[in-house]
């Protein structure tokens, strides 16, 4: 779902979604559940993908994106009823390698609760490697990263 | 989340929350997995107790609601990108029990994709047991269901 | 996995899979939380697909299983630590259906935690319609129910 | 669960335990969904912690765990039927915070299929601020590491 408004601290992001926190994403501790971030980060990384027009290139070239790595730094723990901006932001390219940051903001806590740094390969699912990015894609985002 | 606008198979339904279906709710058969309609529902329910007023006089009784059971037709398959309608309505009370129905509408379908029965009890979590749900609680949900 | 012991409660399942508990499958309450249930019982249903034979038959004739509905009667609440058993038996076919039912037992409360009964379609996925399961897999099942 | 066996790959690790994966951690693309990862290390996390005996000490002190930050590196894909083994290391202490590394091994792959670091804060709920880990904590994580 697109976000109503957007907060200061994601006006770098051109790719935002807004997701509700569901009661069950709680655990014991009465908070969101550390795992439910990646959901939310996954969420928003298909988003960009999808908003960004990089599908078609990838596909052109019979490649997927394949998550490398992905790492969560938790700022403020989360608790139900609440709201959540997830913002993706491609920041760079590798060879066969993209690095792809979110900022994930709390509308209950009016401030960034979370933030992620990810790697994303080209992957060549029939072969089982990798590959260098189509320049194409690499296009394709610099397009849709400097509308903002 | 509140819907933006309530279909005619809804029209029943007091209390309606709307949820972005996520890609990470799909299983390897590429649908939505049969066991998140379950997180759906308890998003529902909770939306329900929480917008019918009923926690207070429950709480002031020193009961919370525990699920006893709960059953799922499936009708649709649902795939990403959706967004999910769900409605939550009180059918009837027994002494220490309630019935929930809910339904759940697809926006891409443009129709009731599942529905779900289920019976909560009014649970007494200290001496463990069930008890009967008080008066006070029975007229609040009486007078909530009324207003549709 | 398979159970290391088999109690009374579960001797007319033929199939039964072991599954531990994991801390995060708690909720708020503090206590499994009911989703997770529905998962369970999935993992039993794949495993006794697998283990009976059923799936060469319907995969010949075309036709893979659908949930049409699910129903789960929780009876005790489980916490972690614990590791539960989950038994499936297949109890009838009719035209395009049949019949599951699932016996959940707590290995820390030493007895029955939740039931559940269920009903699956063979389903034609290229035509997008069920069709009458093929007599071929419904002697398979008679078969490996009859070893019990 | 404990495992069977402990291959090289994780000889340094006190704290294993053994899961299997079940059907529906699988998404979309047919393999174990980047999120499932996330499950299992914390529940590695949590044996860890009850298996050293640092809960009593950071109790005593009036302290709980918070997960400050998770970081995986996905090596090889995961399907359906696996068991993976899910060793947990403490690396290092901070004043307030310690470092902990998972590594992440497939039984059918017979090879490490994922890695984590994580960093874990000493919480005080109460005060909501983080505290320094107490000197009987530190010491019993030595003492439990030292008997590998």
């Amino acid at each position: 779902m697109k976000p109503h408004f957007v907060p200061a601290e994601l006006a770098e992001f051109r790719s935002i979604i807004r997701l509700p926190v569901q009661w069950g994403d709680q655990d014991a501790f009465g908070h969101v559940n550390n795992v439910v971030y990646f959901r939310w980060f996954e969420s928003s990384r298909i988003a960009y993908f999808e908003q960004s027009g990089i599908n078609k290139p990838m596909e052109t070239a019979g490649l997927g994106p394949i998550l490398a790595s992905i790492k969560c730094n938790y700022r403020q723990q989360i608790v139900y009823p609440d709201v959540v901006l997830i913002g993706a932001k491609i920041t760079g390219f590798r060879n066969s390698s993209l690095t792809m940051v979110h900022m994930l903001y709390s509308e209950r806590l009016a401030r960034i609760a979370a933030d992620s740094d990810s790697v994303i390969v080209a992957f060549d699912y029939q072969a089982n490697i990798s590959r260098r990015i189509p320049d194409p894609a690499r296009s394709v985002i610099d397009a849709f990263e400097a509308q903002r």
